[in-house]
C-alpha cells in the first residue's frame, strides 16, 4: 500500500486549500470527498447559461485569501446590487428606507441599538481569535446565551429584535441557543458587526461570475486528478506509531498525517482508534450545524429595480428573513436570493417545496407587489438534506462549549489535524475562513513533515 | 441470510429488556452489543468477593420495574446506609447536620429554597412526560437555561447554589448548559425534586447485593445466548420496503425492525440509509452526554460511622460533589462512593488517577479526619473514556433542543425504533427509565409485527 504524506478528508474549500498548499510544498496528498462533487458548502447550479449559488456566495471586502484565490484562478467578481430602498419589517411594522437602519428612530424603538453594536464590537475586539476561550471573562460570557445578554443590555424593543434577527440570519440558529462568547468570537473573526452586515466593504460586497463552486473545482484542477477520490466517505481513522490508516467503505489508505476538513459534528461520526480525547469528542457532541434554506427566485425582469427597490429586505415575519438582488453580472438574468434560517428553517423544512415556493413569492409580493408572484424559476436548497453537511452555514456553540472544549476545535490529536471554516481565526463560517483554516492546517502538517525529515 | 423479527442495538438494560419482551412474545431477536460485556452504563467490579458498582447503582423507592426485575432474577437489595450527620459545604462554609438541608437557615441564606423547589415541582407536574415539548410554555421554558431561571426565581445565594449543585450532581452538566424545560422534564419523569434527592422513598433508597450489572446479565441469560453478538459495534442501518440491513465491521444482518437502544449522540454515529429526517439527525447533534467520574474508596473500617457521620456529603468545593456510604450489605467491606460531575469532571479528567485519588482522599479527610487518607483500595471510572457511552449518567438538552426536535427522541423512523433511558417517560437517566424505554419500544415493534401478520 502506498503511503501519502497527508490524507485530507473533505473536498470543500478548506480541504482543497490544505491539499494544494501541501502539494505545492512537495508533499504527496490524497483528498477523500464523500460527495460526487467538490465544493462542500458551496454549490453552483446553471439556469439558461447563468450560474446561481445554492451555498456560499459572497466575496467580502476584507476576504483577502478569497480575493487572491479568485485572482489566481481567473474568476471575476462584480459588486452586489443595492440601489434603491430597502425593506425593514419587524414587530408588526413595515418601512421602506435608504441608508442605515439606525436612522429609523421615528418608526421603531431603536434605543441602544448603536450603543449595543458598539459594545459588542468592543467586547469582541478583546478576544484572541485563535483562542476565544482564553478570555478572562469566559466564565461569564460563555455561560450566558445571546438572548440573556440582549435582554439585559439592549433597552429598545426593536433594537433587541434586530440584534436577535442578526443572529438568526448570520448564524442560522436562535439567539437563545448560542453562547454569547461564541457570538463575540464570530464577530471577532469577521472584524466587526458592521463588516458582517454590510455590502460595501463588508461580507456581501461582491459576487462571482460563474458562481463559487468553481473555486473548489479550480483548486482541484491545479492539484491534479490523481490526488482525489470522490464518493468516498471516510469511516475510520486509526493512528499508530508510524502513521494513519484511513478507511472508506471500499478502500484502505495509509498516510503520515490526516487533515479532517469537515464540520465537527460530521468529524464525530468517524471511528477513531485510539478514541478521541475527551474534549475533542465532547466538542463533536456539542457543536451542531445551523439550519438554513436558501431560495433563489428568477424573474423575467427586475421589476423591483424599476420601482426603486434594492430587493434587500430584513424581516422577522418571514419566511424570508433576509434577501438580496441576485441578478447576473450583465443583468440579463434577474433574481432575488432569500434565506429561511434558524428555527423557522426547521419549521419550513417540514413543508413541501411547493408550499415554500408559494410562501416566498407571497412574501416578496408583500414587499414589492404582485409582479413577484410570476417568476420563471424557483430554486431552493435545504442544507439539512445534505448527508455530508447536515446543516449550514456553520456549526454553532451553545453555552459552556467554548469554555469546556473550545481548544479542541483546532488542537491536533496525534497525527490528526483539524480544518474547516469553524476552526478559522478569520471569518468563521465564510469561504474566507475555510481557506484560512486549510492554510493553517497545511502549515501544521508541513512543519511536522519537515521536522520528521531533520 | 436469516431474517430476525427485530435487531436490537445495545446490550444495556434498555436493549436487553426490549429483546426479552419481544422474545417472550414469540419474536425472533438479535442483540448487537459493541462492548465485550452486557450492562451499558452499569458495570460491577469485584474486590475481595464483594461487588462494587462503577455505573448505575441505586434502586429507588418508586422504581417499580427495577424492583420487579430484580425480584424475577432473585437479586436481593438492602437499604442505603444514612445514619449520622451529613456534611453541607457550600459558599465557603462547612456544616454537619441531621435531617433536612432546609433546616440550616441560621447557617446559610436559604431564602426561597423550599418555595423554589415547590415551584419547580409544580411546573414540572404540568408537563406530559411523554411529550414535554408540547407544553404551552415551551417557548419560554425551553429557551432559558436553568441558571437564568434560578437567578430570577431563587433569592437566597446559598439556595441558588444548592439548586445549581443539584443540577450538576443529577445531570452531570452545568446549569448554564441545560434547558430549564429539560430540567423540568427530568424532575417530571422522576416524580419530584425530593424523590430525586432522597434516600428513603427516593432515588437512592436501596442497593443491590452483587451489583447492578447482574441485572443485564440475568436478562441476557433468560433470552439465551444464541441471540447475542458481543464486540459488534453497528456501523450502518439501511431500510428498504421489506426490512432493515444492519452491518457491523464483519457481518451483515437482516431484520424486519430495529430498536436502537443507545444514547442519541452515539446513535448519530451510525450511518443510515435513507438518511435520518432533519429533526432526528439534529437531535443526535444536540444531545451531548454528561460527564461524571465515579470513585469508590474502600477502607478497613467505617471510621465515619464510629464518629457519628453518614458519609453523605454535599459540596460545591469538590472534587467530590456528592458521596454516600458504599459499604457492603453485611458491613464487611466498607467504602464511600463519591462523584465528580459536570465541568469539574471535565477538568479532573485531565489529571492522573493518582492525582484524583489524592484529591478525593484529601476531600474525605477534610470532612471526616485523617483516617480517610488510608484506604485499602481506590476505584474509579471516568465514563467519558468509554467509546460506547462517551459520558454519563445521561444525555442532556441545552436551550431550544426540546422545542425544535424533542419529538424525535422517540418518534420511530420507518422501521427504526428508539429506546434508551433518555427516551423514557419515567425516571430518565436511571436504570428504571432504561427498562421502561425498552418495554415501550418492544411494544411498538410488537404492534407492528402483529399488524403485519393480520
Amino acid at each position: 500500500m502506498s503511503q501519502y504524506d497527508c490524507i485530507i478528508i473533505g473536498g470543500g474549500l478548506a480541504g482543497l486549500k490544505a491539499a494544494y498548499e501541501l502539494k505545492k510544498s512537495g508533499s504527496s496528498v490524497l483528498v477523500l470527498e464523500a460527495r460526487n462533487r467538490f465544493g462542500g458548502r458551496t454549490e453552483s447550479t446553471k439556469v439558461d447559461d447563468y450560474w446561481f449559488d445554492l451555498g456560499g456566495q459572497w466575496m467580502g471586502g476584507t476576504h483577502k485569501l478569497l480575493q487572491e484565490t479568485c485572482k489566481e484562478l481567473g474568476i471575476q467578481s462584480f459588486p452586489q446590487y443595492d440601489e434603491g430602498k430597502h425593506v425593514l419589517e419587524i414587530n408588526g411594522k413595515k418601512v421602506y428606507y435608504s441608508g442605515n437602519i439606525s436612522t429609523l428612530n421615528k418608526d421603531y424603538n431603536l434605543e441602544g441599538l448603536s450603543e449595543s453594536i458598539a459594545k459588542i464590537d468592543e467586547l469582541a475586539s478583546e478576544l484572541d481569535p485563535t483562542k476565544p476561550y482564553a478570555h478572562p471573562k469566559v466564565k461569564e460570557w460563555d455561560h450566558m446565551t445571546v438572548t440573556e445578554w440582549t435582554s439585559i443590555n439592549v433597552p429598545g424593543k426593536d433594537a433587541r429584535t434586530i440584534i436577535n434577527w442578526f443572529i438568526r440570519v448570520c448564524l442560522a440558529a436562535e439567539p437563545s441557543e448560542i453562547s454569547f462568547l461564541w457570538f463575540l468570537h464570530f464577530i471577532r473573526t469577521a472584524g466587526s458587526y458592521s463588516l458582517l452586515a454590510d455590502i460595501h466593504g463588508g461580507a456581501q460586497q461582491d459576487r462571482l461570475i460563474g458562481g463559487s463552486q468553481q473555486i473548489s473545482e479550480g483548486i482541484a484542477k491545479k492539484i491534479g486528478d490523481t490526488n482525489f477520490c470522490l464518493n468516498s466517505p471516510v469511516r475510520s481513522i486509526y493512528q499508530d506509531a508510524n502513521g494513519c490508516t484511513v478507511k472508506t467503505d471500499l478502500t484502505t489508505f495509509r498516510s503520515k498525517f490526516v487533515i479532517v476538513a469537515i464540520p465537527p459534528t460530521l468529524a464525530g461520526r468517524i471511528e477513531y482508534k485510539p478514541t478521541l480525547p475527551h474534549a475533542r469528542d465532547e466538542l463533536t457532541q456539542r457543536m451542531p450545524m445551523g439550519h438554513v434554506i436558501k431560495t433563489i427566485v428568477i424573474y423575467d425582469e427586475p421589476f423591483w429595480r424599476k420601482d426603486g427597490y434594492s430587493a434587500e429586505a430584513l424581516s422577522d415575519v418571514g419566511p424570508i428573513y433576509i434577501c438580496y438582488d441576485d441578478s447576473s453580472h450583465d443583468d440579463k438574468k434577474t433574481a432575488i436570493v432569500g434565506f429561511i434560517a434558524g428555527q423557522p428553517a426547521r419549521e419550513w423544512s417540514k413543508k413541501t417545496p411547493e408550499q415554500r415556493k408559494q410562501a416566498v413569492l407571497d412574501c416578496y409580493a408583500r414587499w414589492w407587489g404582485p409582479k413577484a408572484l410570476k417568476p420563471t424559476h424557483y430554486l431552493e436548497k435545504d442544507w439539512k438534506n445534505e448527508e455530508f453537511s447536515r446543516g449550514c452555514y456553520l456549526a454553532y456553540a451553545g453555552p459552556g462549549v467554548l469554555d469546556s472544549c473550545g481548544a479542541a476545535l483546532r488542537t491536533p490529536v496525534g497525527r490528526i489535524h483539524w480544518a474547516g471554516t469553524e476552526t478559522a481565526s478569520a471569518w468563521i463560517g465564510y469561504m474566507e475562513g475555510a481557506l484560512e483554516s486549510g492554510i493553517r492546517a497545511a502549515k501544521e502538517v508541513k512543519d511536522k513533515l519537515l521536522s520528521s525529515k531533520l
